[in-house]
């Protein structure tokens, strides 16, 4: 038994290549250890996908399974141990110890958003406490923010809300930046920026809703309560490709480095969504890279 | 009256990325001259629209096209004659003369199907005659299909077909082949795809539905009708960005080249969609486009 594709995750860009790959008449094999949906299916309330002005994130992923099962979708409820290139045929080894052909295998594993680790963060999650800026910024319109982190994403971030916040402040453990300096001198102009540097969070502060973020000078000890509603957590975000090398390359942060065709440095190999290196990571970017790698991957079948 | 974001084109491109820059709390114009939902509105039936399992494209346009009004985006039914470049702000002279200022532009005017110019084929659009075999290939599974065209696009649709169809015709009006000789061998070894060199397509026949397809060889001047149900012409597509020259950079066949990041030359002018130079034209490609120039854009503004 040889899949046509097979693909590993099933957020929205697997279970969009995935849609792609049936349409034009493919076998499917999806693997999926955690949750149908990804990192959406933990997204309460989303807004920005074009023509749906608002579903669950969950509801959005059991629609999207439901019609590419529809379609003659196969899943396995096992994440992928490893992967070997045999040539005309790809197999993954499963963490259970089964083993899975394909003519071409289709990386869409996601990443996921690295936490403060702090009291009240996990309570909170989709609830005011957020990992994307972009995504979920409208639901603080008006009201006063928080960012976490230093790098590029946390000042993007903090221009990006500067827009839509009565007052954005920004929770920078150092006492400079190492993001790019264009970014910086932005962030720098914004009057309704406030820069809290040398400062790292202790918790999060509410009883049904958030209505504060404490947070600690590092080097005066120095403890205050700032009145946020929303805080965007912009520490990073951590992507788990070690066990694909040596057939993808990775970059220093672990993403997988291909251009928007998907391609990876094996032929029949095609990585979608999160897990490659890319600027903007959304459910409607991911679902793009989906349909190009099922498009790539029917081309190399042939 | 300076906008922060002028879109030309209200495509899934153009209306997604005022999605993106009106939940980022921006001032937004759109110029469209023709259709909002651009080719998607002239869509009977959509089915890869990630969690929609079959849509109208009229409805999803205007679902899309709603969800942007409610967010506050601005309307103007003209088409964009040229643009300016001021620095801080581009201009856009509209075909009614009027002159629109914005901060930036994104360009999303997307681009026209070349038609094969024969009878019958504007009766069957959309209902037999298809510019996308990506995008409705799946309603002819199991049924006879023909393509039509020599390059790439048509080399690729014959092989996604083949999957789907018991027979596909290849029309091709020489007798070798303009695209990549790797496609080309992939066809020729697909032992339901039938080459018809030498041949131009006549008329499409048919009452209520398609029937077939009338071809002509332009050697021995023989007429045949082959029965197929599904034509899908592959003959090119048609930009129409001579006017927004010099600020961005065209290829040989016109289209705005951008990597991934839809930046144009000019800073503080985007590109996204179906005008962009890209390998795979799909709404959902489009709609990711329209994300990045919008994320892109707020980012130029700061």
């Amino acid at each position: 038994m040889v899949y046509d594709v097979i693909i590993i995750g099933a957020g929205p860009a697997g279970m969009t290549a995935a849609l792609y790959a049936l349409r034009a008449g493919r076998r499917v094999l999806l693997l999926e250890e955690l949750i149908y949906g990804g990192q959406v299916a933990n997204t309460p309330e989303v807004e920005n996908i074009p023509s749906i002005s608002r579903i669950d994130g969950v509801e959005f992923s059991m629609n999207l399974y439901n019609q590419i099962v529809e379609l003659g979708a196969e899943f396995t409820f096992e994440g992928a141990e490893s992967v070997e290139d045999k040539g005309d045929t790809k197999v993954v080894v499963s963490n259970a110890g089964q083993r899975y052909e394909g003519k071409t295998l289709i990386i869409a594993n996601g990443a996921k958003r690295r936490k403060m680790e702090v009291e009240g963060e996990e309570r909170f999650s989709g609830r005011g406490v957020s990992y994307c800026a972009t995504c979920d910024g409208a639901f603080f319109k008006g009201q006063e923010t928080a960012v976490v982190g230093g790098g590029n994403t946390a000042l993007e971030d903090a221009i990006y809300l500067s827009a839509l916040s009565s007052r954005v402040h920004l929770i920078h453990r150092r006492d400079t930046f190492r993001g790019s300096q264009i970014l910086v001198d932005r962030v720098l102009a914004l009057p309704n920026v406030e820069i809290h540097y040398d400062c790292i969070p202790q918790a999060v502060i509410g009883e049904d809703a958030v209505t504060g973020l404490s947070i600690k000078n590092v080097k005066t000890g120095a403890i205050q309560t700032l009145p946020v509603s929303g805080i965007f957590v912009a520490v990073g975000t951590v992507p788990d490709n070690r066990r694909f090398l040596p057939l993808v390359e990775l970059d220093e942060a672990g993403y997988i480095l291909a251009g928007e065709d998907c391609l990876t440095k094996t032929p029949g190999i095609f990585v979608a969504g999160d897990t490659r290196k890319k600027h903007l990571r959304q459910i409607v970017t991911a679902s793009a890279d989906g349909a190009v790698a099922a498009t790539m991957a029917i081309q190399h079948i042939g």
